[in-house]
Order: structure tokens, then C-alpha cells, then sequence
């Protein structure tokens, strides 16, 4: 073989390499695009959810005005279409299995009616942000009712 | 020239092509990254602005429970906080000098006491995030005061 065609066989291999990291290049950073605005959202929304904890506290307590607790109770419902619109999802957590992935147990406690494994209380709500978790949902977990003696 | 020397220079302008190619594409990637994670803030946070507006005006309104408005207004402030920690930051407008990247006039108003292009009024209040603005401040801008006859 000529040293011609040794190089153009080299420039060849070459311009195959420089493809394929190419293609892969350009796969890599679709995904991570992808994945820079999930966090924009990500890091946007969680210290949002804890504003949203505390309206909801705010209005189980209560009030003696009823106007104004009307214009609060409809700000809380556009708060949560917002943060849906957002991108976030309320879990459901109560009476569904617990599920490590989206709950995390704080504590148990013995149940009756309910098989063992379910959640029997939310102490703080969960949010998904499309298919990943936001922020677990915090629960008390049932377990087999105490033997009676 | 022999066709073994027309295909080498030509493997090896391809490859030149090529890098020059790749390289493009890597530098726009990281530009396009930096600007995901700020789209991805942005979405989460423009819908949650108008919550922010429409609990602010039920403030304004004032209460006869003294202690449900004071749940109700740290609320707000814990909120002012969270949308600052997520990056976005109210924008100062009246008495400031009208400012068309951040102000949007929806009205003029004969002034006295004031420059005329001073911004008079809000009516809706504008936010930053980082150095681009994520939604204009809606304000009724000064002009000279009218002749007395």
C-alpha cells in the first residue's frame, strides 16, 4: 500500500470517529437540555411549596371573617392551579400503599380496617414535577393492630 | 494530480469541515443549557406571580380578624422570599424614571412636583429574573401638568 492510501484510508477512519462522537455529542446534549430545565423548574418550585403549606395551615385554622377568608380560600385554589400549570402534581397519599419512592414513613401506627403497609396519615403533602419527584410526601404508616388481651 | 490525491483532499477538508462543525455546535449547547435552566424557572414562575398579586390585593382589602389577617400576611412575606430564593426580584417602578425594558405605560397622567416621564403609578408590579425581566410593571407614567388659564 502506497502512502497515499494509508493517509486517505486514515482521514477516512477519522472522519467516522469525528461522526459518531459527534452523534453521540449531539444526543448527550438533547437529553441534558431536557434536563436543565427540569431543574430551572425543580429549583423554582420547591421553595414555593412550603408558601403553599402554610396558606393551606392558615385557612384549616380558620376565621370569624367570612369575606375575607373567602378571597384567601380562592387565592389557594388558584395557587394550586398555578403550580399545576407549573408543572407540579399533588400526590395522593392517604389510604394508597406506602410507596418509597414518592413517601417517606415518619412514623407507624397500629390500624384497624386498613391492611398493614398503608398510609394512615399526611403530615406534609408530595409533589411530582412530570415524572419525577419534587418532594416526597411526609406519612404515618399503618401496622397490624395491637393484639387485644 | 493523481485521483488518490483529489480523494485525500477532500477526506481532509471534510474533516476540517467537520471539527469546525462540531465545535459550533458544542459552544451553542452550552449557551443553550444556560438558557434551559432559566426557561424552566421562568414557566414555573410567571403563573405563580398572579397568585402573588391576588394575595396581596385581599390584603389590601383588610380584615376584621386581626388574627387570621397576621397568619395570612406572613404568609405573604414567607412568599416574597420564595420567589426571590427562586431567582425572580420585584422591580422598583414609581417615582422612578419611566423605563421601556422594564415598564410597560398604560396610561399618562398630568403630574405636578414630578419630571414628567416619571413613572406616577403601578398598577401592576414588575419582576426580574436575574438580568432579563420576567414580566413587565404595568404603570401610568407622568406628564406635564396642565396650563392654568
Amino acid at each position: 500500500m502506497s502512502t497515499l492510501e494509508g493517509d486517505l484510508e486514515e482521514q477516512q477512519q477519522r472522519n467516522l470517529r469525528l461522526r459518531a462522537d459527534f452523534e453521540n455529542f449531539r444526543r448527550r446534549a438533547a437529553r441534558e437540555y431536557a434536563g436543565a430545565r427540569d431543574e430551572g423548574r425543580r429549583a423554582a418550585l420547591l421553595p414555593l411549596l412550603s408558601v403553599f403549606d402554610t396558606l393551606e395551615r392558615a385557612l384549616a385554622a380558620g376565621s370569624i371573617d367570612p369575606e375575607f377568608y373567602e378571597g384567601v380560600a380562592a387565592t389557594q385554589r388558584l395557587f394550586l392551579r398555578a403550580l399545576r400549570e407549573a408543572g407540579a402534581e399533588p400526590i395522593e397519599s392517604v389510604g394508597r400503599p406506602f410507596d418509597p419512592t414518592a413517601h417517606e414513613a415518619i412514623a407507624t401506627v397500629p390500624a384497624e380496617g386498613v391492611p398493614p403497609g398503608t398510609v394512615a396519615q399526611e403530615n406534609r403533602r408530595g409533589w411530582r414535577l412530570g415524572r419525577d419527584l419534587l418532594r416526597p410526601a411526609q406519612v404515618v404508616v399503618a401496622t397490624e393492630p395491637e393484639p387485644v388481651d
